[in-house]
């Protein structure tokens, strides 16, 4: 007789990123009873369809009860609030963990709301769509990609490795790393990025031919582009979460974008091909 | 007896551009002999051998010899010395038109180096791949996709008609606008996002931990960096002769991106989602 990795996960927040982790983990068979958590009953009621969830509840506090881990996949916005709602209900052995996009503001959330801080385990699972809700959740998202966990010197070494071991088995690689790190190399690759479409769309937006604009647009445009259609509400609050890495992350593209402008304007060709090429290089060693 | 549209065609540059129109017009048997010039026989081979070319030559100046139309697709840089070089050799009944990604200075190497600048018809199809070469090009990439002409007050309506015909016969929806506007237009939705994904690629390049940095950048990261893949050499040339739409076009994103900045500074949330909620609304509406 085998027994569960966890006997009962308690889901809260039932998006794209919560229905894909339950899918997996019922999928690996190594899951019990997932009770699900969320605002809205008509999603919920979706992922119970799906087969991500057993049973929902609209009640943080009674989702978390006798729940062996307690996975936070709500916006970065909501963390702190939910943290404080499920505090009182949480058993001294149950593990805490979360999806969230940046890790030091969440980390001095959970220390203020927390009894048991020390079986709290930051985490992120570097996955997603640009799409929402538990339609959107699929077994596979996390196969093959990076889980980051961002333990503190507080965390038991036995609750991270129990994580380590759920998003193993939902398909993941598991890597730990400092919060502070982990946010500095997130604003790099992903919130920057973010801020870049988001910039450059709502730029052309308000330009008096938007419709003409677009209508030139060819496929590298779309591809650029396609991470502006990301959820606005979940954007604010990562921004609003990693704010000092984020801006100098923004802090130093600006810069460099700035050296481009005076290149271009200089008819600087020597700079401007070794920035490409450079830039060409790197992409093509990483990204193919 | 059907007459042919084009009885002899000259290529000037058989990469994935000018390779695809004559691959697209020999489908179309619109093409009588498709001359092909470029400086790498090796590549002029390629060409030959996928039925894109009938002969070839190194010589652009005996390529374009008893051609009914000229079609240039070298990068912007090389345009300019080509149109002298084949200037002589022209009949005056050739029609000379190009592929160039900005329109305002061809035009004026055009004026300058042709006797027959009536029959220079200035175009630019919005179709592309990261790829180049010959072996790079397909009979179908201008398939419903938008070419853009931008005949000046002197061209000839015969000369652009003709041209029409030939991108129609490729697939293409064509249509007509002013050099500079397209030139705005373009900066806008190409040269702009280039330039941005170069400079990040190439910010991120220069950071010590590069290879930590790429190693957790997910998939919304290789879409937003994909054109940062481009070719160098034709990227600079664009910057060189797009100058001013492209500088307008930075310094009023640079202006945006600060307000994005200044933003997430003041942790100004509502700014930030109406930012991020406009510009999802926007790219939704036309990119989907």
């Amino acid at each position: 007789m085998s027994e569960l990795l966890i006997p009962r996960l308690a889901i809260i927040g039932v998006g794209s990123i919560g229905t894909s982790l339950a899918l997996a983990l019922k999928k690996a068979q190594v899951v019990g009873e997932v009770v699900g958590c969320g605002r809205s009953q008509d999603n919920l009621e979706v992922a119970q369809q799906r087969g991500a969830i057993d049973r929902y509840t609209l009640d943080a506090s009674e989702a978390v009860q006798g729940a062996d881990v307690v996975f936070l996949a709500v916006p970065m916005g909501s963390m702190g609030a939910i943290l404080k709602q499920i505090a009182p209900a949480l058993s001294e052995t149950s593990i805490v963990t979360d999806g969230g996009s940046s890790k030091t503001s969440i980390i001095q959330e959970a220390e203020q709301a927390l009894r048991h801080f020390n079986r709290f385990v930051p985490g992120h699972p570097i996955a997603g769509t640009e799409r929402s809700g538990a339609e959107a959740g699929i077994s596979d998202l996390y196969q093959d990609r990076r889980v980051l966990l961002t333990p503190t010197p507080s965390t038991d070494s036995s609750a991270t490795e129990w994580v380590t071991k759920m998003w193993q088995a939902a398909g993941a690689t598991v890597e730990t790393m400092s919060a502070e790190h982990h946010d500095q190399v997130l604003a790099a690759t992903s919130h920057l990025p973010h801020m870049l479409a988001f910039g450059l769309v709502d730029s052309l937006a308000r330009m008096d031919d938007v419709d003409e604009i677009f209508r030139y647009a060819a496929g590298g445009f779309r591809d650029f582009t396609r991470i502006a259609s990301s959820d606005p509400v979940m954007w604010r609050d990562i921004c609003l979460n990693n704010r000092d890495a984020l801006l100098d992350a923004m802090q130093r593209y600006v810069k460099d974008v700035r050296d481009i402008y005076k290149a271009v304007d200089e008819a600087d060709g020597d700079t401007l091909l070794e920035i490409f090429q450079r830039a060409k290089t790197t992409r093509d060693k990483f990204c193919n």
